[in-house]
């Protein structure tokens, strides 16, 4: 290993600390670059109207003669989400296990994208050459089979990602973290560790996710008579798996409704990730000819979107599902932040059409709690911590942790995105900012809502708007039509017709004055009607809708 | 007690079902009628705009004459909040402990109400008569002080309401709830018991109030070089006591900070339910003569809510706290469902400003667990069960738990909003149905935004509008001006030039189409542009926004 300042690489989170979710890190070294994962995330509250937020690549974009490819961690949207956008700016290749490039196929191919993209799937323990990077993908278990963490040996030394990762004694499918890779790696010497930070408040041990499957055959037993739906997590093959073995050994058909559900099923059964025996699945109209008390149904819904399978059978608008007393509804997952109310929602729905809604131990996380953090630590001993994954206030609490586990504080960091964090031998420290940040999706457009358009949206959303039309006579500048009123998301306009009237009284005058001052133009004359009308709306209902006033000249 | 069918009471929930919070109940017999609470509720995501939810009280209006009073368990906006908005439609007397009567009489001094409406401050185990029903307020504990438990006397027997109560053997102001009295009620022979349903999925004993205030003396303990602040709720003014015994006993002075803190703590300690020593108060002002480790602020914004100051410190828009690294923010609460995701934004803002956020044990519920709810049922044995507060999976949950305590099925009903529920020694069956619901306060407005305005506001805030303005001549029908092309929300217009142009082509064309047949009216001129505009906008943008046409005649 070369010691010199020279040899030191340079480490580049472009997404996923701020903002959680798109999650996208660049790792250089003079004229190479690999990019780990290339994910999005959902909108925050107040991007109204967006559909979701891929990362600024500004920085690829700028270098993009030096990347080598992506190596992709697994096959969550947050990871792998914005790669067809990624792909459509800088065409590069693409390496990850078969699940994962499996899920990312399926992405392409939804963009047209499929047949102009490089791909390699991988093995673990399979070690790749991108540039001067060699890349090892190593077993980890996490709520998506296939998961890999990263040893990447560059010439400054080997640094280790794990991607999002638990560790589970006995997996559903495959095989336990390679536990004895990590060891190896740190009997090697690790420069720097960079680990998943969700659960670092939790301590303990996350519990394997065959703890599950044990719960799914109680609730099996005690609801021989009635009809089962069960939502989760589409990607959650291991959780779908136990569902199925819970149904064969109940003898129950199983029916899969919701898209993105049936998609990843198909995707994880033909690509053998998950097992379903003959005559097990049923379609939804075959169902018919069962009785409910043989019949599971495994749905999208369970973080109550609004269009998804479960919320719309809550809501008695799905066109082949209608709950009947007695039904039991399984949720097997947790509200992520911010779906809570709408999850409650659809729980309350059901159990008012009488279901029975199941929402406890039906769910075990995909991430590291605080013991199986200190394992990973114990196992690679790196020099440097990096915390990853996590919002900030997870970072800060992975960093004490590194602390507790006795990597000094000068060797542990907390990057914000874009910071390029020089690390080598002798050298850890953040030397540049580089473009980063969210790109928002709205439709087709990418990138062509900003905070103006948001504000607007926004202004919109609370009062509403009001249009006030007037046409002027060129040069005479007579007042020929108008102004004439129109509203929308103000007030209810058959029922308060005197105080639209009022706000014609209030605009015609403001617009008298003004013609009177010759040199008003147009926009002070907006501007004043803007000001008259606003003022006194304020004054009438303390409400500020926008007041557009749009005048024409004939 | 008279057993006959017509010796049946009537109990009617107007709120506080369906919808969270709104808690208002009617207690009807022949001529008289007593409204428990009235309280409002805050908006749900999809009401875009409105400030807050009051109950319809339709069916108390049209029964004005019968009303003989309201009696309040507690101060909880949630109990209280709609009281100005009742009273200014069914001037009513209102009945309530000290501190309760407080909060209400600030109220209706900020509605300008409080010379016109009788009030009549109850203490504990005092009886209050109203036209046929006998009142007694018995104490219980809760998160705020002066709670009670309502006996009501009528004429089919007891009915015993809980109101929002917890068992606090060591509560931090007063006494432990009267679980004598429910006893002795429980031994006279208790018709009914409407028991809060908020904690019934949570097994055990809710903690008393007073651990968080070991919590607290332990968190001043650790941190004695550092500037602490907490936030909380506002009325648990318990929480406020302990967080000033902790200063006083480890040399701190307190700034209260936020309006409704402020307003709260001046209430409770005027009227002795708060016990501030002399030289513990110092405005925020006074605090910059006193070092960091000696001062302690008390501020709002527990629930991340946007302009509370809590939410001003983290952001860096309050005018005079900043947070310095080293600073120790306590949340001394826990979110309410809906707002998790803005209070982790608010505890990532302050940990990236290098604060220390704690918000582990510092907060205990103010609801009573399931072997709380056990004790009360033990003690009052009711021969009927309505649960109350809570949503409906709570409900049911409680319902169920009646079940297990004894009371069969029959005797156990879940009720909603505007149900007439007939109670008496062999009746117990819901025979009507009142108008009920929520009404939605804007500004000044109560009940002029419907939904119709509430869809306009949601299309304007997912897409924002294009508004579309046409003059023509009257008569000839020629186009004088337009189509003009305005929009908001929908796209950064200065990047947007060759999209806007080619809308106005569409609309011309479209305008042009229309003007050819003569049998086409302005509505269908403008239904033929809004279908246009509408598909190709869509067809190029994968977006829809409101389009507005405005067509003028000169």
């Amino acid at each position: 290993m070369n010691n010199s300042e020279n040899s030191a690489v340079k480490i580049i989170p472009l997404g996923g600390l701020e903002q959680i979710g798109m999650n996208i890190t660049a790792i250089e070294y003079e004229d190479d670059i690999i990019v780990i994962d290339g994910g999005l995330s959902f909108p925050d509250d107040d991007m109204l109207g967006i559909d979701l937020v891929i990362p600024d690549i500004t920085y690829l974009k700028n270098n993009k003669d030096k990347i080598r490819g992506m190596v992709v961690t697994h096959g969550h949207e947050d990871h792998i989400g914005a790669i067809p956008y990624i792909e459509k700016e800088i065409n590069i290749p693409l390496y990850a296990t078969k699940l994962t490039m499996g899920l990312i196929d399926y992405k392409l191919s939804e963009h047209g994208l499929l047949d102009n993209i490089r791909r390699k799937v991988v093995t673990y323990g399979q070690i790749i050459n991108l540039g001067c990077f060699r890349i090892e993908f190593i077993r980890t278990n996490h709520s998506i089979a296939d998961s890999a963490a990263l040893a990447i040996y560059t010439p400054a030394g080997i640094i280790v990602h794990t991607g999002d990762f638990k560790v589970d004694y006995t997996p559903v499918f495959g095989d336990t973290i390679d536990l004895q890779r990590f060891g190896e790696l740190g009997k090697k010497g690790v420069l720097a560790l960079m680990a998943d930070s969700t659960n670092v408040e939790r301590p303990g041990f996350t519990p394997s996710e065959k703890t599950v499957g044990k719960t799914f055959d109680h609730i099996f037993d005690d609801n021989r008579d009635h009809r089962l739906i069960i939502a989760t997590f589409a990607s959650n093959v291991d959780r779908v798996q136990q569902i199925i073995n819970s149904a064969c050994k109940y003898g129950r058909k199983v029916v899969v409704e919701g898209r993105s559900m049936v998609n990843i099923i198909n995707i994880a059964s033909e690509l053998g990730y998950l097992k379903i025996p003959d005559n097990t699945l049923i379609s939804i109209d075959e169902a018919k000819q069962y009785p409910d008390e043989k019949l599971v149904f495994i749905t999208t819904g369970s973080q109550g979107e609004n269009m998804a399978v479960l919320s719309r059978i809550a809501a008695s608008i799905h066109n082949k599902i209608s709950i009947v007393p007695g039904d039991v509804v399984i949720f097997s997952s947790s509200p992520i932040p911010g779906n809570e109310k709408s999850v409650y929602k659809v729980m309350n729905e059901l159990e008012q059409k009488g279901a029975r809604v199941i929402y406890h131990d039906t769910h075990v996380s995909g991430h590291a709690c605080q013991e199986e953090l200190k394992l990973i630590y114990t196992l690679t001993k790196p020099k440097y911590a990096i915390p990853v994954h996590g919002e900030f206030r997870h970072l800060k609490r992975h960093a004490e942790l590194a602390n507790e586990m006795g990597i000094p504080k000068k060797n542990v960091k907390i990057l914000t995105c874009g910071d390029v964090l020089e690390i080598g031998e002798d050298t850890f420290k953040v030397t540049d900012k580089v473009p980063h940040g969210g790109v928002m999706v709205d439709g087709l457009g990418v990138g062509d809502v900003g905070n103006i358009v948001l504000r607007d949206r926004q202004l919109l959303s609370e009062n509403g708007l009001m249009v006030v039309v007037v046409t002027l006579e060129s040069g005479s500048r007579q007042l020929l039509s108008g102004p004439d009123i129109v509203s929308r998301g103000f007030v209810y306009v058959r029922e308060a017709e005197l105080l639209i009237e009022q706000c014609k009284d209030v605009a015609t005058e403001t617009l008298y004055e003004c013609l009177k001052d010759e040199n008003a133009d147009w926009n002070k004359m907006k501007n004043a009607i803007r000001e008259s009308l606003g003022e006194f709306l304020w004054e009438r209902t303390k409400r500020s809708p926008m007041i557009l006033p749009i005048i024409s000249e004939v």
